[in-house]
C-alpha cells in the first residue's frame, strides 16, 4: 500500500512543502524512519532530529516548519496538529492492510429471531445475540461475544472476543470493547438483615440483594479495555459519555457517570454513584470512593485515592514513590508517630519561646 | 405487574397503616416516587422527605412510624428492617417481569454424557459441561459457561456468560457468578531451581511449577463479581464460606478462607493462605498479604494494605486522601526525611531540656 | 498410582538412604504426611519435624541429612534442591492421574482452513482458530479459546477456557495461560485533537486512536494468570521473556519488556514502554509507571509505586501497613503538615543553637 504525499495531503487537509510526489508506504518515528516513511514532530525537543531524519517527509506545524525548513532535507506535511494527523494517517494505512471481515452472520452464531441486525454488520463464530437486541450498520462482533436481551450496539462498533453486554445496555456508535470486557453486570448492593443488633451472633445473618434494574449507557466513540467491568445502575443508569477512553482492568461501579473525553488508565477502580467531569485524566491504579463529584479537567495521579469531591480543575495526588526498602521502613514507622513528634516540637516551643 | 399494599404486607410480613388497597407497581426513592410506588425510610436524616413524598406508601420501622405518622399523607408499611424488605420486594417485582429462561439444554451446548444435570436446570448456548460435573435444580448457566470435570454447581445458582469453573470445584446453592469470573485457576506457586546461589548467572534458571491439586469450595448464597478470580488451593482447598459477597475484579489467591457474610469490594487482592473472619468488610482496592489471620468483624479501608494479622474486630487503614499535587509532593518528600527530623528534635531537646 | 522410592530416585536423580522399596502414593507436608507419602525439608526451622514425621521418606539436602539422619525414623531422598524436586515429583503424580485430553479437534471447534495445527494438538469445543494461525505439537487449547489471524501457539502450551490471543501474537513452548487471559489487546494510546488550546471548550474535542500495529511476543515456559491482560505494542512488540511467571489480574501495557525469570504477583499494573530486568520480583498490586527501566534482581514490595527507573538490584517499597483507623487518621493528617513541622524545627534550631 502506497500513497503520494500529495494524495495524503488532500485527504488529510495539509499543505506540502517539497516534493509532493514522494511515495509513502508507512509511518515511523523521526529517528527510525526510512526514505518511504512519514514521521512527525510534536515535541520541540526533537527538532534537531528533523534535520537528520531519513524520512521522506515530516508532519509539522507552520511554526516549527518556519524554524527548521532551511536546515532540513525532507519534505514537509504542514498541519495544525501533527500528532493527531499522524494518528489518522496510521489508521488509514492500517485499514488498507487489515480488511474487516465480510458482512454477515457466521453460521455458528446464535441469533434470536427477534434481534435486529443491520445487513452490513459482521457477526463472528459462536456469538450469541438474544431477543430484541439491536446491532447497527457495519458493527463488528467477533467470536464468542454475548449480547443480552434488548441491548443495543451502535453502528461501526467493534466488540472483540468474549465481550459480554448484559440485557438492556446501550452502546453508541464506533464503540470499541476489547476482549473480556463486561458491560452491565450487577452493581454491588446488599441490604443487611442480621436481626437484633445487640445480639448480632444470635442468628445466621443475611445480605439481601438489591436488584439492579438500571442499565449501562455508553456514548459514541468510547473505547473500553480488555477485562474492564462496568456495572449496571441500581435504579438509574450508569453512564459513560462520548469519547471516554478506558484502559484494561478498570472497574466502574453502579450509577457512576463519566464525563465526555475523560481518560481512565489501567487498574483504576471507581466506586458507586460517583460523577466524574469532562476532560479528566485518571492515572493508573487510582481509586475513587463512592458518591463523589469530580469537576471538569481534574487529573488524579497514579495509585492515588480520592476520598472527597474535587470540584476544581487541577492535579491531585496521594501516592509515594518507592525507595530502597530499609530507608522506607525506617521512615514509615515514624509516620505512625507524627503526633508525638508534633507534641515534642510544641513542648520545645513552649520552653524556648516563653523563655 | 401490580399488587395491593395488603397483598405485599401479607407476603413480606408487615403491618399496613392507611389504605391497604392502594396499588403498588414498583419501587422508588422517597424523593422520586410517584403515587403507585413504594418508598422506604432507612436513615433518619430523610425523615422530612416522608412528609413530602408522593409515594403511595413508605416502608418504615415502628419507631419512626410513631414519630412521623401524624404529619404524613402516605400509607405506611411497617416492618423491622425497611431497607431489607425494600430489597426483597424489589426482587419480587423484578422476578415478575424478568422470567428466567425455560428449563432445558440449548441444542448448541456441549454436555459430556457423564455429567448429571437436574431436569429443571437451564443451560445456555455454547456452554460446555465436562465429564462427571453436576448441575443442581433450577440452576441457570448462561451462554459460553465452562464447567470442568467433576465440578458441582448447586441448586438455583446463576452463572452469567463466560464464567469458568475449573475441574473439581464446588459451588453451593444460589451462588451468583457474574460474567468472566474464574473459579479454580491454578494458585501461583513455583519452586526456584537456579543452581549454585554463588553463581546465579552461570546457568539458565528455572521456576518449577507447584501443581495445584486442591480445589475451590464456595458456600451457599455467595455472589462473585465480573472478572473476579479465585485460585484453587495447592494441596488443601480455597474456601469461600456462605453469604460472602465479592465485587468485580477481585483476586483471591490459593488456600485462602473467607468467613461467612464477609463483603469484599472491587479490585481487592488477597494473597495466598490468608484467613479472613466472618462479617468482615474489605474496602475497594485494599490488599492483604499472604499467611495472615483476620478476626471476625475486621474492616479495612479502601486502598489500605494489611501486612500483619489483625485478630481484633475494628476498622483499619493505611490510605492517604489525594490533595493538590504540589502540596502533596512538597510534603511527600519530607516523608523520606522523618528520621532526620526526629534526630533534630532529639538534639533540640537535649540542648533545651538539659539547660 | 504408586512408585517405590528407588524408582523415584532413579527418575529424579536422587540418592536414597533407608528402605528404597517403600511405596510412595503421594506428597504431603512434613506434619501431615502419612506412611505412604513423601515430604520435603526446605527450611531449617522445620528440622525437628523431620524427627517426628510419619512420612515414608523426606526429600532433603546432603547437609541436613548429615545433621538429622541419626535421630529420624523415615527414609531419606537426598537431592540438591528438595523443594524443586518435590515440585517435579508432584507434577509427575498429577500427570499420572489427570490424563490430558486426546489429540484432535473437537467437532464443534471452528478452524480456518489456512490454520496449521500439529496433529498431536488438542482443540476443545467452540474454540476458534483464525486464518494462518499455527498451533504446535501437544498444545492444548481448552473450550472457548480464541486464536486470531496469524497468531502462533508453541508446542505443549496449555490455554485454558476463554483465553483470547489477538492476531499476530506469538506464544513460545510450554506457555500456560489461565482462563480469561487476554494477549494482544490494543495498547492505550490516543492523540488529542481538541482545537485551539486557548479556547478548549469551543468545539467538541476528539481523541484520535493510535493504531497498535505491534504484537505480543511471549517466550517459552511463561505462565499467565486468569484474567490477566497484556497489550500489543504501538509499532514495536510487547515482549515477555522466557520463564516469566505472571499471576491473575495483572495489566502489562504496550511496549513493555519483562526480563526472563521475573515473577509478577496478582493485581500489578505496569504502564507503557517500561522495561523490567531478569529475576525481578514484583509484589502484589504494585504499580510501575511508564517509560522506566528496572535492572535485574529488583524486588518491589506489595502495593508500592515505582515512579523512577531503578537500575540497581535491591528491594524497594513505598507501602504503609494498615493500623487502627483512628491512629492512622490522626497521623495521616499531619502528613500534610510536614513542611510546617520542619519549619518549626528550623526556627527552634535558629533560636536554640544561635543562643
Amino acid at each position: 500500500m502506497s500513497f503520494t504525499l500529495n494524495q495524503l495531503a488532500q485527504r488529510f487537509s495539509g499543505r506540502i512543502a517539497g516534493d509532493g510526489e514522494r511515495q509513502i508506504e508507512g509511518l515511523a518515528p523521526l529517528d527510525g524512519a526510512g526514505p518511504r516513511q512519514l514521521a512527525f514532530l510534536a515535541n520541540p525537543k526533537y527538532l534537531t532530529q528533523v534535520v537528520s531524519t531519513r524520512a521522506a517527509a515530516v508532519l509539522i506545524t507552520e511554526d516549527y516548519f518556519a524554524k527548521i525548513n532551511s536546515k532540513a532535507f525532507c519534505a514537509f506535511f504542514i498541519v495544525p496538529n501533527p500528532y493527531a494527523t499522524f494518528a489518522r494517517i496510521a489508521q488509514y494505512f492500517a485499514e488498507s492492510v487489515d480488511k474487516p471481515p465480510p458482512a454477515g452472520v457466521h453460521p455458528s452464531a446464535f441469533i434470536d429471531p427477534s434481534a435486529r441486525l443491520a445487513p452490513s454488520a459482521s457477526i463472528g463464530p459462536y456469538t450469541v445475540i438474544e431477543a430484541n437486541a439491536v446491532v447497527g450498520e457495519r458493527a463488528r462482533l467477533d467470536a464468542h461475544v454475548f449480547i443480552g436481551k434488548g441491548a443495543t450496539v451502535g453502528e461501526a462498533s467493534h466488540l472483540y472476543p468474549h465481550v459480554t453486554v448484559y440485557h438492556g445496555c446501550t452502546l453508541g456508535a464506533r464503540v470499541i470493547a476489547h476482549a473480556g470486557a463486561v458491560i452491565g453486570s450487577d452493581g454491588f448492593g446488599f441490604a443487611p438483615d442480621f436481626g437484633d443488633e445487640n445480639h448480632p451472633h444470635d442468628r445466621s445473618g443475611e445480605w439481601v440483594k438489591i436488584v439492579q434494574t438500571g442499565a449501562v449507557v455508553i456514548g459514541d466513540d468510547v473505547e473500553i479495555g480488555a477485562n474492564t467491568t462496568i456495572d449496571r445502575g441500581t435504579m438509574a443508569d450508569t453512564v459513560i459519555e462520548r469519547s471516554v477512553k478506558i484502559d484494561n482492568l478498570v472497574q466502574i461501579a453502579h450509577n457512576c457517570r463519566i464525563g465526555a473525553y475523560t481518560v481512565i488508565a489501567g487498574c483504576v477502580g471507581i466506586a458507586g454513584s460517583t460523577t466524574i467531569g469532562r476532560h479528566c485524566m485518571i492515572g493508573g491504579a487510582a481509586g475513587i470512593i463512592g458518591h463523589l463529584i469530580l469537576g471538569d479537567r481534574v487529573s488524579v495521579a497514579a495509585k492515588s485515592l480520592v476520598t472527597k469531591s474535587l470540584p476544581k480543575a487541577g492535579f491531585y495526588s496521594s501516592a509515594f514513590p518507592a525507595i530502597p526498602r530499609s530507608d522506607w521502613n525506617r521512615n514509615a514507622t515514624l509516620m505512625h508517630k507524627l503526633d508525638t513528634l508534633r507534641a515534642r516540637i510544641k513542648q520545645l516551643e513552649a520552653t524556648v519561646f516563653s523563655a
